[in-house]
């Protein structure tokens, strides 16, 4: 099956499910939190429009690992919501850690509304993620249910450590590429290990089946952040819709410009000084000189192959196969 | 036993299990997290006295309720822990939401560090507390511990929604009594009432129990809260360690003033200038002439009498007993 014919059985019964995890909210005739949290996730009744609610990944390889791993995707909907929210919950909190205005071309939530308000909105949906997750309940044993409950949060606290460390590196005055690493390994790619481990486990897979599918998750999380920061500095600007070089610009400590900063010559001199509109695009080439885009290609390259060995490793079955491996390529070799 | 006794030996088991989850915040060589988390909790080894480690009523009410409906304590300890952390984590973030500088004598966390890095410490106890929860596993059957994560889901989700509450009461002209009274049985009494449901549940009790402790619980939240209130205004300086008044200084819609408001006479006119010491006195006895110190202490002893009967009605066994009703006594009566 093609990807987007799942995405497009699939999506409005995830939507669904948030949806009336997110009525939990309401406080008798008080609608206002529930208002807040159904904007951000873009479910609002006035913008439903697809854009403001991002790409919905993570549940939906969460449902196509359950498929793949022998289970039936229907009985995991709760889960991947649970997943969903989760992270738009730390979507929430990290554009207040960030200052960040603007997500997904919108105000963010506590633009729009106020940083208390916002930070508490955070916090219910990180509540709802888990009471969401307890309905597993209705068709898995308890010791699958509360398996799950392990998972996410252990989840949770990869996710907060990556982000102390993320958080801690915008003032280190300098950050290895191994310690970038593990950052992401926490802040990005600890959320999709779990989704698709969560997957395996709803199909009731044994622990090696449910590691494979981790590390699956894992790698795919590591290649896709890498590419991202690819883009952030070489991207068309036509294609990622953000400036040229905006990492570059906004002195984000991404990978490559990590890598350029250890190679300790004239990226580093030039990175130093003030970065104009004018001399962008001669630090990008001197960054592309000195070896960054290649390491960093490599890299992704290398945690793709990973990923999809670990895949094939978890013996992968029926239809969804296919879905997932077009994911995969969609996710590694993007443009955008 | 006197609850005394049960705390000295309870607690040093508490703080020993929060302290094992809190190592789990390290990273690598990397212990900022864990120290930040350590100095909220007054578990750093720079300052391991009393007064900044809060009373730990609730997983100390947690402990002697299992004992109570005929569980062992020792086996709740990991419930205990958790429900500590829970409480932690929303304290943490309160303090930003309220901008609040000081919490038991000591800068707040985000006033010691810095906003960014403590709303995701906040988050990383969350974390910590369903994480901590999964030890329960090693005791008690899937069923059990899986219930237990529900119940702490769902308090989670009743603290949020009287956070959300009381931010928006800041900026209403007009909040009354029963509005308020909702509030705070989500922002404090939620939390409590799923400490003593949890207790049973550990004691393996039926549901009708459970019910019981839920409600003992709750009640005794609501008469704490309210009791709260009055020493806010009426309490003596030289117990509560606050100024004279200190909630009419500072504002604050707490229960007797927002029923002096109701009345709409010369308390809220005089509410309604500017409020200098000079003038305190003089607005808390007119406060107390319009009848909101009976109101707010005869709601608050009805609430103390609710949770006594709902006690009592579970059917309590055992020396803990005791300890129980010293607790509730001292939470009801109090002076500071």
């Amino acid at each position: 099956m093609k990807f987007s014919e799942f995405s497009d059985i699939a999506l409005p019964k995830i939507e669904n499910k948030m949806k009336e995890i997110l009525a939990l909210t309401k406080i008798d005739q008080d609608t206002s939190l529930n208002k807040m949290l159904s904007y951000h996730l873009g479910l609002g009744e006035e913008e439903p429009n697809q854009p403001s609610q991002g790409k919905r990944i993570r549940p939906l390889i969460l449902l196509l690992t359950t498929e793949t791993a022998g289970g039936k995707w229907e009985n995991a909907l709760a889960a991947a919501a649970a997943i969903e929210l989760l992270h738009n919950f730390s979507l929430i909190h990290d554009d207040i850690e960030d200052q960040s205005e603007y997500r997904r071309g919108r105000l963010t939530l506590w633009k729009k509304y106020n940083l208390p308000l916002s930070l508490n909105a955070g916090d219910a949906l990180y509540a709802l993620s888990f009471v969401c997750l307890s309905d597993l309940q209705r068709t898995f044993p308890d010791n699958i249910s509360f398996q799950a409950y392990q998972l996410l949060s252990l989840a949770c606290l990869s996710i907060t450590k990556g982000q102390h460390k993320d958080i801690t590196f915008e003032k280190a005055p300098l950050v290895s590429t191994d310690e970038y690493l593990e950052m992401i390994e926490g802040k990005t790619a600890a959320l999709l290990a779990n989704s698709t481990k969560l997957g395996a486990l709803l199909a009731e897979s044994d622990k090696i089946k449910q590691d494979n599918y981790y590390y699956f998750g894992k790698n795919l999380g590591l290649a896709f952040q890498i590419y991202d920061d690819i883009l952030g500095i070489w991207g068309n600007p036509k294609e990622t819709g953000k400036s040229v070089a905006t990492d570059l610009y906004n002195r984000k400590k991404s990978l490559p410009i990590l890598y350029g900063l250890a190679q300790n010559q004239t990226f580093k001199n030039m990175w130093e000084k003030e970065i104009s509109v004018d001399s962008i695009q001669a630090l990008s080439s001197q960054l592309k000189a000195e070896g960054a885009y290649e390491y960093s290609l490599r890299l992704a390259d290398f945690y793709t192959f990973a990923a999809v060995k670990s895949f094939h490793q978890s013996e992968p079955t029926g239809p969804m196969v296919e879905a997932i491996e077009e994911l995969i390529e969609n996710l590694t070799n993007r443009k955008s």
